[in-house]
């Protein structure tokens, strides 16, 4: 788990966004949500995802587009703690930090927060089920454009 | 004790703070001393307790007296070292970064420093004899509410 | 390696230079380079030591020297990722992110970037073979003296 953990954010940081579908089951979730929505119980967050196709278009989008302002992400999560597992699916929590590097090469903490994920265990490689970034703050400087 | 560890920024992070002082044993030690104090070997830190119920006292006065204007924190921790172990008693290092999240969405770095831990591992789950949490910077921004 | 990343970053986040040099293999290399020149092939970086007596001069100049503004570091280490290993050499990933303290408390956001290792793994204690620092930005507020 660590590894696809960690996996997921090379992915991002090392721009190989190509990668990161891939670590999510074909039917898998991927939501960004504030803490505040999400403890009112509102699902659908900033950006909601339920399909690999779904990332696929996002990443393709991103790459098209090609709209925002360049920079790169730098994500550092801290330990897994697993809170259930059975069936073949692991459910776990860690808290990450996102600073965000600008072309000019400054530096800031873009985003604090924790993953919320249902990882698929039972074949290997291990996969998002789903991953609910839940972010501690409302407040998104600019445009919120790499996934988290 | 990844998973102690991780479950101890959880309980905060999450706002459970009750579920904070049973992460220590009855007569656990939790002490804040900045590294200058630590260092010149003053032993009572900004806040020292030394046992459970004083830990409990904290959380019922957090609550109660409501007096700090609202935040939360978001824990990272870094990878754990354990530096001795002998008679159910390990004695871990890691490094840890506080941000601070105030209820408006403003995000700041608010601390860093080292968890110096004695815990024990003779029995499940584990719990922190001692949590010691020397912290870098003797600047608090404010007034330090939460545990760190 | 976890062990080893750890001992690494407490080395320099506690002031024990003298300790880092032991990290390495007696040939070991060290190298800083940013993120563009690394990707771009250039090898040489800002800072560049191919031998553990190198590092022990480094450490030699800065206690002698003096001539940096009194600072310390505090490292946080993300998960580690093993991207290959075999004939006793692990290649691992981690990302970093560094916070520097000023003397006057002052504390900020020095530098991200990931940890690009390949580890001795025949023998223990685990040495690094090779430690390269690929820094996010090419923004280095004023000197880069101690290690990353």
């Amino acid at each position: 788990m660590e590894d696809l953990i960690a996996s997921y954010a090379a992915a991002i940081d090392e721009d190989r966004l190509e990668d990161w579908p891939n670590l999510f089951v074909e039917r898998g979730k991927y939501v960004i949500a504030t803490k505040d929505d999400f403890d009112r119980g509102l699902p659908f967050g900033v950006i909601y995802a339920d399909s690999r196709a779904m990332l696929i278009d996002r990443v393709t989008a991103l790459r098209q587009a090609n709209i925002y302002e360049p920079h790169g992400y730098r994500h550092i999560v801290g330990p897994i703690r697993v809170v259930a597992s059975g069936d073949g699916i692991a459910d776990a929590r860690s808290n990450f930090m996102v600073v965000r590097i600008m072309r000019d090469g400054a530096t800031m903490l873009f985003a604090t927060g924790e993953y919320r994920d249902r990882i698929d265990t039972a074949s290997e490689p291990f996969r998002f089920v789903e991953r609910l970034v839940v972010t501690d703050s409302h407040k998104f400087d600019t445009l919120l454009a790499l996934p988290l």
